[in-house]
């Protein structure tokens, strides 16, 4: 059972540039922590970044019809990006939008997400934790499918 | 290690009313999965709900002191309860707010949260999984006290 | 079979002070108005007041389940207080929102009702009238119960 | 005691088109239940409909001039007819705003009425049954000219 | 020289209703001034009153081909009336809009003009006399028509 | 089968005044030319045009039982004629907005349609073009009718 | 019987520089005309430019208390000269303001007039002839000091 | 003479956390403060804390009615509790609104208070120098009482 | 005579996925309708799907040199794609807006069309029929080249 | 130890003008009676009044350098007199902002104060009260100087 | 060849407080370094600073007429100086704005400058450089003056 | 020492396409420009043009490492673009923003930049020379590294 993690503008710089500020953890780690979870849960996780987000989109045509889950740090698109949100809307599976840092505690156009109103949930503000507890859910989601998950 | 859980406004009926739409499990139910995996975790939850913001202020003034973590769903008080923001503001330990729905999904005014911004983060969107997933990152932030959590 | 009557904050000075701008009539004198007409009527008239808005949807929980239509006038509370307008939401009985007063006619925040929207109508601006004519809409609204009312 | 029932654009179509929505009573039909209740309360109801905002206006200068109340339903001039809104402004009789559905659960341009702070009060949602209420109060306030009606 | 006054919903009943506030005079007055200042400035002024604003348009496609300049007061439709704004916008002549009090001491809503930005200049605040004013002023400019009227 | 075409405020006088800007077609040229076209598809093109509001309400009202589709150029009542909207929104019909000019490129004000949300779909900026490819559309239109027009 | 004409910010160089756009008569000339014709309706015209908002206020401090009107054109003052609308607030004489243009038709900020609301009217649009027509409302509303003038 | 002192939502930690932030002296020491001044003064001063708007209101309705000067620090509710807003806006004595810190330095939506409008006046920014401040002021006030206190 | 034909993002899943809701027609199939038609006009339809607005901007500054008109549908670029506006503003062709929906029934930030201020026209809600309806006016602006089209 | 009190534009005119709106005490008075107060208090109490931002400016950078505090009503200044903001934000004495009227009762822009940022307090709505209250807070912040102030 | 250098409000105490923030130089040494650059290029660089509005519009008045190019810096008045905008808009010159901070890096109010509309170009950020930076730019503006200078 | 120079989307034509309006150098003659001032100052210029804003991003990660200032004219992106200002925000370099025109003076979306907030400064207005002004400011901050550039 194939989940995608995608991230978005930047992020392939997590880790090298302002460890203080971002953390430690490189995105190559994240990944790679992911992946590890994943096999204990019996999941492929398989990860993407991009800047653009016409490749993010293609990605998604791509890989979207044999996946089972989504994980998306969507970057700065998170406020901007309505083709990627276009793109989201149409794939009927659980995703999961993730945040490292809280959002709503910076600047006022970080508090609004054009993604949020097509994802299943959303989890903000954890750093790294927040993509496997993203993990988690996705797997309990899959699980679950053909029940309602309120 | 305690951890406290606040239940905000009319979460008491959780289960018992509309089920369809809420999910079937009532809030007894919910609290006490958090204590079974508390237990594991070795961590003590102890759950409050109240329909007065008053008397979630109240309690918190009196349980914070002695507890380690806390997990909050504010109902709709997350939409205009500044006294309970004030409150959760001064409390310096790591606070996950929490939501049964996506509220993004939801009324423009149940967009915008007026606790978000004083809490460490957020989960919203996955029903009473976003219970247990903020238990096990409560779990982690605490053990990890003392580290920086980025 | 009862039907609830509830007053938000401050109504329970109502012809007490300010006779001359509120009216002479008190909210006990109201009330009986009301029990009367109910009994006429068929309906036992129940009434509550409090000055607070988890006291309201506290009285909500225990009464609305064994309640056959609901009075509201919320006071102040009309303009913010979202945790009432969730609980009356969740209540499927015919709900008639009271104003004593025009609310169009005073300040600009008067003018908006976060309750409005999950109520079966509103009536404002005639005074004490406004309780009775309610009353009346009430109980043709239960008689007519499995009826559209449009 | 005449009193004067205005209904504004597209209610002459009322009960003929769309009855699951709207209603099966046709304006006639509302019109002739307020003409044998007002008969009842020694009232003479006197019905107008018209799809053109200045011919309510002209209507009212024709009428208002000998009439003892109005009841109006100035359907979307509710919410742009500051024409009408002048007109009603400068009647001093007990003038009450009628709506078939409750414009707080509709589309957000309802909201507002343009109308509402220049009459007496309101009464939306309540289907022809606003019509009736809006008639005895209209009664009621006549009756007791010469008090004032807080 | 034709020149055509207009007046929109409402002032047919000006120093009938409300003396006190509107003044006393009547609109047959005013335009009985108008006609007799008109006579001496060699005018032929030419007034109508209506409530609709489509038969304000007619009117102004019928006449003002052959008219010479234009004042007008559009009551409330200064506000919302943007089909009368076309119609005027479209006519290459001198056109005064007058109000008899002054706007901007009133309603919000009434401190915008649709009309203004369509009309050689506006005189609000002073009574009838803003009428005699706009007529001083029509027939200078349409004797110094050819020139620049800055 | 009938197919209506009602023309709003001002645009009687196309062709006839400022050709330079609005085309040097008249109306009556216009709706000649969809009449022939008509002709060919088998549909009879019946025109009215009023500077009225109430009026264009009128004329739906006698019409539109009897029509397969229409064709309106709401002129500036596209900005404020909610009364026009709600009669178009209870016609079960295709119908086509149309505009002669791109009103984008015009005043802000131009930039909002209320009758674009009830009406099929939406043709601007193309003069009299836009009027003939309407015609096409709801020739289509109405051909197809029973299949889903997505 | 002095009335004062108050001229605001860069009206200094009236005719001065870009006659094309301002008009070729110069302040001067202006001041000229109207205390001319003031002469002739028994009025002595004294008039005043400044740059500074400071000065305007400190001229009308100083003159008006011996004045029967004011006419003043506050140049860019109008939209945002709060001090300069405090200082007009408390004199309770005529006063007129005065633009040269449409101030309507030109930049959006130039439509909110911050004095308008505590003057007697406005006149705008008209070029010079603004000032003469003011000087003529002036000398009326003196004349009939002690009536209403409405 | 009896002065009311009501300290709202979260008031009671003053002094026991975050000293370097909010002050080292608690809300006890406060209150004491203001009790020997005001027996200096004459005024028996007593107070009230509460983290529940109802239950401030509650003692507003219970004291008022036999004091002579309310001092009050809304805390959060300042900007939205707009039922302890209509209950100062019924009593008719001297009352002024009170804040620790200077509330326009700190969150976007701490600049709006919603009380401010129905008390005497406000004194922000100087720590517990401004209640004391306060008490002087009601206490002249009290004193003036029969007097017009600008 | 070339015209080009740009799809934007998520246009290239048009028919494969949801059928239901956006129809059963593949691109492929709605390029090829164009190619067939714009055939029997005479005109070379080329098209071009990209998921991403650099390409879409690349593609324009290659291939719109040597074209006559343009159709598009941005997409969601529609809403924030500044950059594509850019690119369209700059070239002096015929260019139609196409959307497949009504973009004013749907969600709010779809009403707005930063693209529709720099194109000839827009034409929304016909389905697959908006684009061959925009190759008809293409033909047609194309061909009176050299005339105006109002 | 001298201490600045500025009063801005208008405020010469105190207890002259409308004694019954602004009170019966010139500013002259006022400022006598703060002489003879900061005389008790050991301090040298200096005034300044001016019509002119500009010259409230010169007498800050001219007295400030040899000041110890500051008290300062800007008049109407306080809603747009930036520049005198920028002028206060740089000097590092206590500053209290002082006004007679509580300007939360005034109309809608006399609500936002841009100089409340870059003070230490504001007092509002005790007529002259305010300046001697301020008087009080000033001396007795100078005498804590060193301290913080909380 | 004349180059004006204005400084707005506060620019005078340039480098004598607060130099960690707003830099070490001197108002005098900035003017020092322009007159010397000046020089080099055939410039006679004239600097005048002023407090006030009304001052600053006074000097552009007397010496705009023979000078060749501007250079301001208009402080705090860049956000609301709306008659320094209007004497700047009438002068056709080469007028550099200049602002040593990055305005965009600071308070929201400072984000829009009513000047910028009207001068030929901004630069911001680079303390006391940008004043020689706009100084070179003058120059060359100045020198190619006669060519268009995109 | 490597400087980079970015132009964003659109770029690519200038002076090609419409130079009456954007001038007559092609973005080729700026870079060459660019080059040989910077040869002359010791630096290297690399420039880089894309219309992806994706592309400029990948290009800032690949060689802002090693470069020592940067110049960046986002195009269109300025106003939405928050990935690239994402990308700019982490580089601790000077950054220059350049636009050839004057950007205040264009539509209302182009007035607010959202990169603005992350770099040193902003140049715009100046056509080509904006470009250069950016190399001789970029060349003085980077010789200066060490000092504070107030």
């Amino acid at each position: 059972m194939k989940i995608l993690v995608l991230h978005g503008p930047n992020l392939g710089r997590l880790g090298v540039r302002d460890p203080a500020h971002y953390g430690v953890r490189t995105l190559a780690e994240i990944d790679a922590l992911l992946q590890s979870r994943g096999a204990e849960l019996g999941l492929q996780v398989q990860s993407f970044q991009s800047n653009a987000e016409g490749a993010l989109i293609d990605y998604l045509e791509l890989e979207a019809p044999t996946a089972r889950g989504i994980i998306i740090n969507p970057g700065a698109l998170t406020h901007y990006g309505l083709s990627l949100r276009d793109a989201l809307e149409s794939i009927h599976l659980p995703i999961v939008e993730v945040h490292l840092s809280n959002i709503y505690t910076r600047e006022e156009f970080r508090h609004r997400s054009v993604v949020a109103p097509v994802v299943t949930g959303q989890i903000s503000g954890f750093g790294w934790r927040s993509y496997l507890c993203a993990l988690e859910l996705v797997a309990q989601l899959v699980a679950e499918t053909g029940q309602t998950h309120n």
